[in-house]
């Protein structure tokens, strides 16, 4: 597909608004990217590097030209922005967002869009432990998920169209979710792990002991670097899944203790083996959609 | 210093040993370099390689004749074996070993160690997430941290030879510990990031749902791929140290519930700030080690 004759425009402008920026302007060519930020020195950066057309630091001229637009900043602010700038969307526009948390987003946004425009809320699933335009790069996104959770009133040409452009951008699997099941799945897969990994570091042994690490606590520990005001809104509001699964996560450590305690060999044998087990099917199941590439 | 006097045995070739052997062959080039095991095809393979000058399914002949036993075999399993042979070392011969846990061993074999000879416990920081000598590699040791856990019986003489052959290996950092500092530390680093691995990918979502997953839960989970014979004997050898750091661990989690059930923005922001700045001066400080190669 040819995607010279769109307008795009991205909305905030650091790790992922940036990387966006970088693999839509050479990997898409469209006639105009532009970029709205608060950081004017940001948008004169990729201004000057030719990443994108132009930079406003206010929403409207650009907004007003744009076929579709990407919204890369925190949860709550992506709803105060979309609100705010309900006039100003392009007739017929696509608008999508990046953020982590659906149910609470779309049901702010979805009674009051415009019945002209289409919203479709998007999830890339590659975040990374530094925040900032500084660590954005054209290639974060190549071979990572990315959700889509599509409402009913969301036209199905517009859902090709953001399938068709997250997929030339790189991104492996394209996954359509219901916002319910998706802010389930993250709760597991991301918000769960953070909380676990800040859990563990929050030891005082951290403070007071010289710290040999292998391998292992450097990877599990990577992600307790958190950009602390994003995570406490994505907590927040997906806190009854976050809630569900901390629950179940807190039996089975329940579990281990009571096999540790009891000296019970055969009992943590099985749990030990019965969560390899659970990684070696996770990890097969991931290649397998990698590879099939649905 | 020149070690091409030195008669070396490696008793138990998998991931660990089998790493060791190439090591020791291509960086120290002993006179000899001799393996034990029960497999003789491992044995026949790291012959046939050149790796090894001879292996051996019988423990006594090469023990006789050996300067330096690396022992690199489960922890129950290292008691036995040197408390059987221990008739069968050469007189002033050095016996180290790679296990993961100290103070069990060390009280087992220390009142029994011939007076003649030195046994220095150590333990690489260098474990893979599998097992076995197909995974390993030559350079698995490379910059890694190496701990020896000597105690007031060995020779510094013999402390310094150990130190400087693992540094020859490829280790960066050589830390000297006492056992109750080593275990309690791994019961840290390395046995609670298993457990807790181990209880999150428990959770039945992992064979109900497709998972969608970005990085931080892929480098999470790996250590979820475990070598369930094994870590019984780890997580039970050091059970006081583990359940000590398990019972803060579940406090962390308890505060993160509470302020999460409350919606206490600013007790969460704090938490995860918190945790942030712990992750930062661990990675500084490990890597200031690093480059100062102390």
């Amino acid at each position: 597909m040819d995607y010279s004759d769109f307008s795009i425009t991205i909305v905030g402008l650091g790790l992922i608004g940036g990387s966006l920026a970088m693999s839509i302007k050479n990997r898409l060519n469209p006639k105009n990217l532009w970029g709205i930020d608060v950081n004017a020195n940001a948008l004169d950066y990729l201004e000057s590097a030719g990443i994108i057309h132009q930079g406003f630091l206010s929403a409207k001229e650009p907004l007003q030209k744009s076929d579709i637009v990407f919204i890369c900043i925190y949860p709550r602010e992506t709803a105060e922005f979309i609100r705010q700038n309900m006039d100003n969307f392009k007739p017929g526009a696509i608008i999508t967002d990046t953020t982590g948390i659906k149910v609470p987003l779309i049901a702010e946004i979805s009674p009051i869009i415009r019945d002209d425009i289409d919203y479709i809320s998007g999830h890339p699933m590659a975040g990374r432990e530094n925040k900032g335009l500084e660590f954005a790069r054209e290639n974060i996104f190549d071979g990572a998920d990315y959700i889509i959770t599509p409402t009913a009133k969301n036209k199905p040409e517009n859902i090709a169209l953001i399938e068709g452009i997250v997929k030339k951008l790189g991104f492996g699997y394209v996954a359509r979710l219901t916002p319910q099941r998706h802010d389930n799945m993250i709760a597991f897969v991301s918000h769960l792990p953070h909380i676990i990994t800040a859990a563990m570091v929050l030891n005082p042994i951290m403070e007071k002991e010289n710290l040999y690490i292998g391998g292992s606590f450097r990877d599990m520990t990577r992600i307790a670097h958190i950009n602390s005001d994003l995570w406490v809104q994505l907590l927040l509001d997906n806190s009854d899944c976050v809630m569900e699964h901390l629950k179940v996560f807190e039996d089975n450590i329940h579990d281990f203790k009571k096999a540790i305690s009891h000296k019970d060999q055969s009992r943590l044998k099985f749990l030990l083996a019965k969560a390899c087990k659970r990684k070696e099917s996770l990890d097969l199941s991931v290649d397998a959609r990698n590879k099939s590439g649905k």
